[in-house]
């Protein structure tokens, strides 16, 4: 395969050479699975249309609890400011971010939810000759990235425990690795990987390269964080949502904690302003003490009810602490994906390495009711 | 000037060689006036900060009159969904643009405002060897993405009735430009650029440059869109934001409208997903059919009588048509900025290229009157 004239001039306009082009029409070729950059749907990994209004929506890892009480009330409070940049109420998150995590107050940047800084982390530290590494089955987000500036995303199956399997992600990293990519919980598996190894990954990793910690999930479980790794200066950008627990997929929010030099790498190729309403409701969920504990013990709750039920039906599924988990459907995945639609109920999407697993997110626990009555006529 | 190891080392890492690093350290060295790409406030252009709660904010080209009533009503909707990332309300942003743009729906793009695309249009476009081309003094965001990636901006002066020189854009951007901005009415000027000189530019430009026209401002004045040009499949990026004259700055919306290939080149650069809180105000601002004129009537009006207050006073001024305009202070500009804070009064900034100006955004009614009081005061 070869890429196309217009593809071409782009990547040479980017200062790759034609060698370069080569290597990326062969990953272009060879990354069957992904659709290519130039999609429009590209960061909507989890779209779903025409949805009936009545359906149950646990395809998206979204929290059915939306934002809470004082996050709502925050964002109608702001709408009349909405003529206003109003850069304060984004320095508001960071202070209390800053006290939260004993970090310094430069060593986070705010953004608008945690898919921003995540695609700029690729761009700035992956490259055609610096490869991406993640997990398989792993978030696919950064592997997009990648594939846009032609860098090569290496994709290391999870460890039979289904945590990150490190030493084969920094042996087949090799010496050039430019970025190791760990979501944890892991999506879509929602399975954890220790802290220690996180730890040894850092500090083996090769001189350079970039350790991205995606705690998009962690506060659902209660896994440590690493932020204390990005206090002490390691190469170590951690990434955090407003999405997950706090409820604020729609407000978006989000964060990069890391030190400010790698801060700084990935500015440059981002720009504007931040939702005044998203920033508004940041800081009355990050002023709630008992959000996080109230709502990590109602979604653990749903999940352990919804995994019972699983278990009773024989049905095998991956040990999850997040909120969402894969069932083993003996087939191939998409098939349950369709026919649980029909019965109103949508269900996420399916891994290519594990093509008989589809991922489901934990919702209410009304609406994992629905699942369970869906997927028990679907699967009988 | 060199730049330093870490700098270099991410310069070469992008693919940037090292010749090219030369180039960029000469460039950062030029670029005097301009902070470097790793200020923290990067898009922060107009950010002030500790201003009194009375102070008059005619600083940043803020609507002071903020979102409209039904898309005040829209926010406060939605805000129960917060939880859910809502693809369909960005969706029905598309639609109704498309509709009165007259451009089909994939050759409209929805962003968090118009920074972003912008942003992505020089990385998209420029390129070490492909400079970019904006007017001075000019809206300086785009140079900024420019300076970032190591690509040259080239500033051609406004001509002396304050349009865009496109001939000597054309002259000195050369052979290998990548992309033309022209921003319509001009920030901070307030000038507009007759749309036959955009036409001969775009028809006279470099086969693979790309015209980008910002028309943030152009709903202010009643200049013609180049909408049309894009629906003619012409290499034209049009950028749009509901900042301004939807009064949603705070709120994030905006748009590029370009060739769904140009469009693509922009995309790759950034992910993310989009606030419903915005996405829903900028459906409701797009069907109120009034809205539009009547907002560039009250705005005009207040420009009218402040500038008509200062050609009373003897001052000069560069005649505008937008929500802001270009006073000739006769000494160093940043002088009366500082005196103005004094009474409370934040007005805008000061172009090097012409030092002796400040731009001056039109408020309401009874702040310009505040204005004037305190110009008055500060400049007897």
């Amino acid at each position: 395969m070869t890429l196309n004239k217009q593809d071409q001039k782009s990547f040479l306009s980017r200062g790759f050479n034609r060698r370069d082009l080569t290597k990326i029409a062969a990953m272009v070729a060879a990354g069957t699975t992904l659709p290519f950059y130039n999609e429009p749907a590209l960061a909507q990994l989890s779209r779903v249309d025409n949805v009936p209004p009545d359906a149950v929506l646990i395809n998206a890892n979204e929290n059915p609890l939306g934002p809470c009480e004082s996050a709502r009330e925050a964002v109608h409070n702001i709408v009349n400011s909405g003529g206003r940049y109003m850069y304060g109420e984004t320095d508001k998150v960071v202070k209390l971010l800053s006290q939260q995590e004993q970090v310094k107050p430069d060593y986070i940047r705010i953004y608008p939810g945690s898919s921003a800084p995540l695609h700029q982390s690729v761009l700035a530290f992956a490259s055609p000759t610096k490869p991406f590494v993640m997990a398989d089955p792993g978030y696919e987000a950064g592997g997009r990235a990648a594939q846009f500036i032609g860098a090569k995303t290496i994709r290391v199956p999870l460890k039979a425990d289904f945590s990150h399997d490190v030493k084969e992600m920094l042996k087949q990293g090799g010496p050039n690795a430019g970025l190791f990519y760990i979501c944890n919980p892991n999506n879509p598996s929602g399975t954890l990987t220790p802290k220690a190894d996180i730890e040894w990954l850092v500090e083996n990793k090769p001189k350079g390269s970039v350790v991205v910690v995606d705690e998009a999930y962690t506060h659902i479980s209660d896994a440590p964080f690493t932020t204390d790794l990005v206090a002490k200066d390691k190469d170590v950008v951690v990434l955090r949502t407003f999405s997950k627990i706090y409820g604020m997929a729609g407000l978006r929010a989000g964060a990069a904690i890391a030190r400010p030099d790698l801060l700084d790498k990935l500015a440059g190729w981002s720009a504007g302003m931040l939702p005044i309403t998203g920033m508004a409701a940041a800081t009355a969920s990050l002023s709630e003490r008992n959000l996080v504990p109230e709502r990590r013990k109602m979604i653990g709750q749903v999940r352990e009810d919804t995994l019972e039920f699983l278990g009773k039906h024989k049905f095998s599924y991956v040990p999850s602490v997040s909120n969402c988990f894969m069932v083993d459907v003996k087939q191939p995945g998409n098939n349950i994906v369709t026919a649980m639609r029909k019965e109103k109920v949508y269900i996420g999407r399916v891994w290519p390495v594990w093509p008989n697993h589809v991922r489901v997110t934990v919702g209410t626990s009304e609406e994992m009711k629905k699942f369970q009555a869906a997927f028990l006529k679907v699967m009988a």
